[in-house]
């Protein structure tokens, strides 16, 4: 078969994660292999948005420079929130697009993003098949919140995963320096996909037990919250609380947007969850508490970065162009897992049409009956991706 | 000289730092070096609540599990907020005190703590000399706050300052991913000092500025705040601003104590001034904003301790070691800087009184005319305690 020659384009969506650029590094370096094929590499400034109005970015071949992308959080190259919509309803931006691809003889596109982001590679992919454009597009996952389906986890997750553990570890380990401690409730993000808050559970690799975890795949009951908080900290004079800022309540809404106890805060009112419960945990149980919103932190943090993350998403981006050369098109690249102990996978290529659009929750059997932590079996899906135990804190455990 | 043989004592005092049991860790290994002199460890569970409780732990010389207290953030033998009182308002406590050093032949006491933990080693010595009670008392300099006279840094500042640095950077970069971003408003820890708040001035060396630094040693106004945020969002659709928890306003009370604009949020409420000053933001200006609490964070980290820190922490433990050793009594081991390019320091030793309960503040010639940021000069001071510019995140610069 007759390979497409021609160049790289490459873009990226939706929310930065710390791995995204890691992504972004593994297109390119396979891609400089190529150079009889793929001429020259372009990245969107700010995504499709900088697509549409001309703003393309050409990559260097200088690895000194593109090794800093492993170290980058955000989205190197810029993101955008901008949603694509039907050729119906908009064919000029379509059109407009094409026009781009063409004055820049863009052959191979990776667009790296979650699933919004898989719904524009398609929808431009379809486009340039139907304008008989030759153009070999594959979408690069990525989300923290690992709600993609099809692949055993996303890029970007693992590694803010890890954040959350060593944070919720550092802060345990700042509350029990005291002997009467606080109730602490820390708040991860994850509105609709708990994946996130149980990564909590593996403090217990550290010997370490959260108290409670809330995910948003099971309904909050405020009640039964205050009670059960009351009784551990009466018992321990301490509290870890994990929660994922998605929470519901027995009447499916986010929490606080119904509650009557808490008109007085108002839910125009910017604070998260974590904020609004240490408030009613003060107020009605009289109880000190500390609340931590590790927002941007989670998605952003570059120095606890996963090695084994990274290790695969430098390997999945390779297979991607490796594949794209070979005539792939409209495919996205999930990980398999073969094995959790010892650690295998491989790559596979679905179609595009699996993900885009689509939401991936963390599964039932992780729950506990209760609905306030996470089952043993989540460590096994999890730790292989955090670098084992290394990854985590080693600490000093006094003898009494 | 003859020297003094018997035991160690070792404790902590008030908020954890990351580095705190560096500092331990500097005692105990230079301890066992001379077991002839010191014949065994102990370390207060709990700091001075521990001795009166007669719960103290041995130490065991394991230097594989020793190793793991230069990973452990919080006071891993456990701290206390006791406030020890003068002899003649508490004498019982003094004499448990004295009762407990010699039932474990303590000679040799280590506290390690911030202004009040100098008062507390003052007290203690003082009474010990009084009874003729022979051991010598060292005081280690701790609190993130940089907060403490006579010393070029306190133990735990550089360490809270590099994370506060790149969590700044990492919270730009995210931001920076969008065309249009938010305010992002990130507070740090300083109740009256500014030197937390300041660090963010080393995103200069990444070639990052931040738009605002607002520290406690000059007062905040409001209305200037809000009209200087408009004019660098209007300009520039980003914004990054580093308050210290402790501002305060033009009648010197820690703002929204006393600011009307506010009173329906009540100042009962928890919620930083972050939260309080990104809801401002948001309903005066109608800007979007985003508001980073660092919170305990900024000194439970220790993923990115600074190194050069921990190196000085441990050889600032044994020169205390060795000093108690040699006879010295009632004094506080101190960093004194030779010079900045390249870094050269040594210990000193000095007077208890000369720290205990005093408080030193970021020094006018770091802040800037217009009390809105840092000056070029605080570079020199603090890069050489972070590693350099090695200790900071690499970060990729896109070529437009």
């Amino acid at each position: 078969m007759e390979k497409l020659i021609g160049n790289l384009l490459y873009g990226q969506s939706g929310g930065p994660t710390s791995i995204i650029n890691t992504s972004a590094y593994g297109i390119f370096i396979e891609a400089f292999k190529h150079k009889n094929i793929i001429n020259s590499i372009y990245a969107m400034n700010y995504g499709i948005q900088g697509l549409l109005d001309d703003k393309l970015i050409k990559i260097l071949d200088n690895d000194t420079l593109l090794k800093n992308l492993l170290n980058t959080p955000g989205s190197a190259f810029g993101s955008n929130r901008f949603k694509l919509k039907s050729f119906d309803e908009d064919p000029l931006t379509y059109k407009k697009i094409l026009e781009i691809f063409k004055k820049y003889n863009i052959r191979y596109f990776f667009y790296n993003g979650g699933n919004d982001s898989m719904d524009t590679i398609n929808k431009i992919s379809t486009y340039l098949e139907k304008e008989n454009y030759k153009c070999n597009c594959i979408g690069i996952i990525k989300t923290i919140d690992n709600d993609l389906p099809s692949t055993d986890f996303s890029l970007g997750y693992p590694s803010a995963a890890k954040f959350i553990i060593n944070a919720a570890l550092e802060i345990y380990l700042d509350d029990i320096s005291y002997k009467e401690g606080r109730v602490n409730i820390i708040e991860t993000m994850g509105r609709n996909a708990g994946w996130l808050a149980a990564s909590a559970k593996l403090l217990e690799v550290r010997g370490v037990k959260a108290d409670l975890i809330y995910v948003p795949e099971v309904l909050f009951d405020l009640n039964d919250f205050l009670n059960k908080v009351e009784e551990i900290y009466n018992k321990k004079k301490h509290a870890l609380i994990i929660i994922s800022e998605g929470l519901k309540n027995n009447e499916g809404s986010f929490i606080f947007e119904t509650n009557s106890l808490l008109d007085s805060f108002g839910h125009n009112q910017l604070g998260g969850l974590s904020i609004k419960l240490a408030n009613l945990i003060t107020s009605k149980l009289g109880i000190k508490t500390r609340y931590y919103e590790l927002s941007l932190l989670q998605r952003a943090n570059s120095i606890c970065n996963s090695k084994i993350e990274q290790k695969i998403a430098i390997r999945l981006s390779k297979f991607a162009v490796k594949s794209a050369i070979n005539g792939v098109n409209k495919k996205i690249v999930v990980v398999n897992r073969i094995s959790s102990n010892p650690f295998k996978y491989n790559f596979k290529l679905v179609d595009i049409n699996d993900i885009a659009n689509k939401e991936r929750y963390l599964d039932d059997i992780y729950i506990n009956k209760e609905n306030n932590y996470i089952n043993d079996n989540f460590i096994e899906y999890l730790l292989p991706l955090i670098d084992g135990e290394k990854g985590l804190l080693n600490i000093y455990k006094i003898n009494k």
